[in-house]
């Protein structure tokens, strides 16, 4: 289907291809909803091109990765449009929604809260996969059986999360200091406390490790990659790379971990490792 | 002389070098004063690579271009350190400093002043030339005899103004949409009216086309590089590349200036074609 009241915000050449600012109203958040999206040169030309959607970390939004990322350039030779959404809705009202910078506005965590008052407009699960990922592949005209997923931190979170509990939906997943055990750090506990309620038997469906090590056989045979700073401050104690990473081993999921050293949690450390994970998504979406 | 009271405020691996963000006690600005600076591996492995420092354009900072150009991952690969100055004293008090968007504050104009109030402290031209660029290659053990400069917008204007008020000092220069014809734009006027007064006899010496037209023999004979988009909504009042490729032609320097159909004046053209400067400078100053 098609967004509603989509506007044009900005657009700007970009390595032959465009990298485009849009609004539009969101059905499933109820608020309007910005996102960025890079259509590469292939695209202008009248080709139908896979899609990678980048989901940001927290604080973020749309202009984040695609100022700051560098992706542009590989994504226009490797023929990837490239899909940026916002990491929340914005504008709703809800008492104490700005309060934190790590929950509310600019931490939606991709999931949809079952709890008041995060229920009526916290949908980021329903909003990516019911409505913004097809409605821009439709609107776009972008291959809608091509599907990569990535994304960086509380991103990271999502792009593994959402890629398991939609089996089939996405041909490639990749992270970047993703938020691997989110049951277990304190991020996550915030977050699924406020949005999934204290009640921690529901938390599990949205915990990578957990979801990952539920799985009867591995669901992404064809690699899962992540990277990882080895200077990240929040390594420690909120992302648990290790609780993945055991995690695929139990169930024979193929996955690559690198660990970097020096590297923190940054964009400087997402720009230098950004174009394997576009190789390593193109490897399955392009040609 | 090495740089006077120098601080790190963060660094940030890339790209297999680093990415730093420095402030110092300047003693031709008379405050404190911050630059960016990317060390590519060679020089981490001990290597005294050659500098290339990037002007920013009017609003920036010494983050705006570290964060947005993508410079880092070819820089890396080429072996170039990259200095990002800052571009305009902070802090000085001057009144109406921060009243306009294109004077005082993040508008330096990479000149010296020479009118009250601006004189005091808008020392650009002297900051760059007889310390910043001297004291990073003394103080990181940079090759000070392999210089490249560039810069954007009125950067563009520093770069080129620079390297031809300063024979000798920089092997290359390239541009980004600079302001080639500062006494015949309204942005020029209101710089060099405040900054140098309103005698325009005084301007012609900070302006790129008339100083490339005075010059004897091709100052570069290795060529110059500016890169332009046509889409640019500042091209036709403020930039005048016509009259400095019609500069050029006069004094037989070799100017490549490439027009680029539906390119702005953003950062998301820098990106595209910033690769193209890098080698550009590589060609004159590695190996």
């Amino acid at each position: 289907m098609a967004l509603d009241e989509l506007e044009l915000i900005s657009e700007h050449a970009c390595f032959g291809g465009v990298q485009r600012f849009y609004k539009h109203a969101s059905r499933e958040i109820g608020l309007p909803m910005r996102f960025a999206l890079f259509l590469p040169p292939q695209a202008r030309a009248g080709a139908r091109v896979p899609l990678l959607t980048y989901l940001a970390g927290l604080t973020c939004t749309e202009e984040t990765a695609t100022m700051k990322a560098g992706a542009q350039r590989l994504a226009a030779e490797l023929g990837l449009a490239l899909l940026m959404p916002d990491t929340s809705p914005r504008g709703a009202g809800v008492a104490g929604e700005a309060e934190s910078w790590d929950f509310g506005v600019g931490a939606g965590f991709y999931l949809d809260a079952t709890q008041a008052p995060w229920a009526g407009h916290w949908r980021m699960e329903s909003y990516l996969l019911r409505e913004l990922i097809d409605g821009v592949c439709t609107t776009f005209d972008l291959d809608g059986q091509r599907l990569g997923l990535t994304g960086h931190s509380m991103g990271g979170h999502g792009a593994l999360t959402l890629a398991l509990r939609h089996p089939g939906r996405f041909a490639s997943v990749s992270a970047f200091a993703p938020i691997c055990a989110p049951t277990r750090c304190p991020w996550g506990h915030k977050a699924f406390t406020g949005y999934l309620g204290a009640d921690t038997a529901a938390w599990a469906a949205h915990d990578a490790s957990a979801l990952m090590a539920a799985q009867q056989t591995a669901p992404y045979p064809g690699g899962i990659l992540v990277d990882q700073g080895l200077a990240d401050k929040f390594l420690a104690e909120q992302l648990h790379p290790e609780a993945f990473e055991a995690a695929c081993a139990q169930v024979g999921q193929p996955l690559t971990l690198r660990r970097h050293a020096g590297y923190d949690h940054g964009y400087y450390f997402i720009a230098s490792v950004i174009d394997d994970h576009l190789r390593h998504h193109a490897a399955a979406l392009v040609g």
